[in-house]
C-alpha cells in the first residue's frame, strides 16, 4: 500500500499545497490555455526537422552550455540593437522566471506582483522559499503609476514581477507604470511580455526602457505568438551582468540541442511564424464584439486571449461549453471566464456555443 | 558601461559563488565530461526524427503534462515490475535532483552526501537555500555500512544523496551501505545511478530495494550509457507518493514535446543504444591496467570514467594532455586526473599521449 503524501518528510510550507492544474482534457476545440491554434507551417517544420537531425549527430555530447547561437538568433528577432550578450534562455518563461527569482529572490525574501496576475507567479515564490506579495489593481484591473509605485515602494520587494500585458484579464500596462515602478524600488523589475506579440504595434515594449537601467528585465516566450509551447523556449533580455548571475543558478546544460536547433530555425522563420498574429488579434476583437453584444462584458486585451465578466454561474456556463466540445478557463474571477482567441472556425464554434447557453446575467 | 555583479541586488549567499564551469574546449579528443564518445547509431536517429516529425505537428501546443508514454517507456526499460506511476524525468538528472531537493529540502533544511562526490550536489543544494553537509570516505573513496550509518544518523539530514557508483571517483557503493543508510535517517535517501549501467551485471541497482522503502528514490541518465547528453533526460523512480510530492514544485510542462518524443523513441531502441556499454567498459579496464603499468594509481571504477593518483603535477599533465588534443578533467583532488573511457581510438590517443608525457610520481 501506498504512503499518503503526508506521510513523507515533505518541506513543511507545500504541505497541503495543490500542483498547477489546467485541465488536460481532450475537446475538439481547447480554448483554455491561450496557445496559438495554428500549426508550424510545414516549410518551418521541415526547416526544424533538418536542424533537429544535425544535432542529433552529436547528441551523445552535452550541448552547448552557452546557447550562443541561440542567444544570437534572439537578439536579432527582438531589434532595439540587442546584442547576445544580453539574451539569455530556458525551457519556457516558467524557467526563466524561476532563474530570476533563484537569483534575486530566494529564501526569505519577498516577490510583489499586481493581483490578479499569473497564477505561476506565487508558485514560483513559494517554489523557492521566496514571500509572495499581492498588489492592489483599479477598475477593471488596470493601473496608474502613481499607485503602483507607491505599492512597490512600501512593499520594499527584492522581485517586482509586471505581467504586460496582464494575464488572466488581458489588461495593457502603460509604459509609464514600469518607469515608475524601477523608479520605486532597488530591486529587481520583471516585465514579462508573453503576449506582447498581440499587443497593438505602434505601442513601445519595456525593451525600449532597458539601456541604463541594468535591473530591468523583460521576458518573452516562443510559446504564444510564435505557436511553439510544445518546444517549451522562454528568453530575456537585460543587462549581460543579469545572465552572469543566472549563470550561478541555472542547472548545467539546462537547454537541450534538439531545443537550442529546433528554437533557431523557428526563429529563421520569424515572420512566418507570425503570419498567424494579425489573424489571431482579429479574432480576438471579434470575440470581445461579440461577446458585448451577448451581453458579457469582455476587459479590454492586448493578449491572444479575453477574460469576460457578466458571467452568472461560470461553472455552469464552463461546464455548458465543454459539453458542446469548446474548453475554456475558469481563472477564479468571480462572474468571468477567459477564452483564447482561436482560429476563424474555433472562435466561431466557442461563439456559437455560448450563444446557445445564453447565461449573460 | 556595464555594472558589476556586485552591483545587483543578487541573493546575498550566491555573492562570490563561481558558476558550474567544466571547460568546453573543441580538441579531438574530448574525455572530460563523461559523455559516451559513441554517436546515437543512424537507424535510431532516424526514428527519432520520425517521432520528432510527429510532435511538430502539435507543437503549437503544450506538451502532455504528465509525459505518460515516457514514463511507461522508462517503466519497461527498468524492469523491476516498475510501473508508470513510479516513475518521473526532468531535464537531466540534475533537474530530477532539483526537484528532490525542492520537494524534501529547501530553505534551511539539510542535504548530505560522502565526499568527494558529484560537484553538482552541493551547487543544488545551495541554490535552493539548503544546508549542504559533507560525510567521509574511507581509504581509497569506499564507504563501509558502518561508518555510513553512523554519520548519516549523527547529521540527522532531510535529504541524503548517494551517487552509485561514485563520480568523480568511480568507486563502487556496496548495497548493504544503502539499505543502512536508508534504516538510519527518516529523511528521503536518493540513490543516483547516473553510471549504473557501465557496473558489473551481477550487481544489484538499489532499484531492488525499492519495494517497501517509500523514502529510497532511484534516478538515472540517458546521458552516460545511452549517449542522449544533448538531449538532457534524467529520470527517477520511487513510491508514487514520491512522484505526487515532485508535482508541486515542478513547472507546468517542463518537458517538451521534442524532448518527450524523442527519449520515447530512442528507448525503443535501448539494447541498440546500450550496445557501446560493453566496448565502453572494455575501454575503461584498459586504460586502468595501462595506467597502473605506467606507474599510476587507477581507483577501481563501475563507471565510464577512472580517476587516477600519482599524478605529481595535475594542472602540468592536463596541460600537457591538452596539447596533444586530449581534453581530460582535473576534479581538484590532490596528485589525480579523471579521463573518459572512449571509442578504442580515442583510448589509445589519450593512453599515447599520457605516455609520452611521463609523468607519474
Amino acid at each position: 500500500m501506498s504512503p499518503r503524501l503526508e506521510d513523507l518528510p515533505l518541506r513543511d510550507d507545500l504541505r497541503g499545497m495543490s500542483p498547477y492544474g489546467a485541465p488536460q482534457a481532450r475537446v475538439p476545440v481547447a480554448l483554455n490555455v491561450n496557445e496559438n491554434t495554428h500549426p508550424v507551417p510545414k516549410e518551418v517544420a521541415d526547416d526544424i526537422l533538418d536542424a533537429v537531425a544535425l544535432a542529433l549527430r552529436d547528441v551523445n555530447r552535452y550541448p552547448d552550455r552557452e546557447f550562443t547561437q541561440l542567444r544570437e538568433a534572439f537578439a536579432e528577432y527582438l531589434g532595439h540593437g540587442l546584442t547576445r550578450e544580453q539574451l539569455w534562455a530556458a525551457n519556457g518563461s516558467n524557467e526563466v522566471l524561476q532563474q530570476v527569482l533563484q537569483a534575486f529572490a530566494g529564501p526569505g525574501r519577498t516577490v510583489f506582483g499586481f493581483a490578479p496576475t499569473y497564477s505561476m507567479y506565487p508558485l514560483l515564490a513559494r517554489g523557492i522559499g521566496s514571500r509572495w506579495v499581492a498588489g492592489e489593481r483599479g477598475v477593471d484591473f488596470t493601473l496608474d503609476a502613481d499607485s503602483a509605485a507607491a505599492q512597490v515602494a512600501e512593499a520594499h520587494p527584492d522581485v517586482v514581477l509586471l505581467c504586460s500585458p496582464n494575464n488572466p484579464t488581458g489588461t495593457p500596462m502603460p509604459i509609464d507604470v514600469i518607469e515608475r515602478v524601477y523608479e520605486s524600488t532597488d530591486g529587481i523589475v520583471v516585465v514579462d511580455e508573453a503576449y506582447w506579440e498581440f499587443a497593438p504595434r505602434d505601442e513601445r515594449s519595456a525593451l525600449t526602457l532597458l539601456p541604463g537601467r541594468e535591473r530591468l528585465v523583460v521576458s518573452r516566450t516562443m510559446s504564444k505568438a510564435f505557436a511553439f509551447a510544445g518546444a517549451r523556449v522562454g528568453y530575456l533580455a537585460a543587462d549581460p551582468t543579469v545572465a552572469d548571475a543566472l549563470r550561478l543558478v541555472r542547472l548545467p546544460y539546462h537547454l537541450s540541442a534538439l531545443t537550442q536547433a529546433a528554437a533557431v530555425a523557428a526563429l529563421a522563420h520569424a515572420p512566418t511564424m507570425l503570419a498567424t498574429v494579425d489573424d489571431i488579434v482579429a479574432q480576438r476583437d471579434r470575440i470581445s464584439a461579440t461577446l458585448e453584444a451577448l451581453g458579457y462584458k469582455p476587459f479590454e486585451s492586448w493578449t491572444n486571449f479575453v477574460l469576460f465578466g457578466g458571467v452568472e454561474d461560470p461553472a455552469a456556463t464552463w461546464q455548458g461549453l465543454y459539453e458542446r466540445g469548446v474548453l475554456v478557463r475558469d481563472v477564479g474571477l468571480p462572474r468571468t471566464l477567459r477564452v483564447s482567441a482561436g482560429t476563424e472556425e474555433e472562435t466561431s464554434a466557442f461563439l456559437d456555443a455560448l450563444a446557445s447557453i445564453d447565461s449573460a446575467s
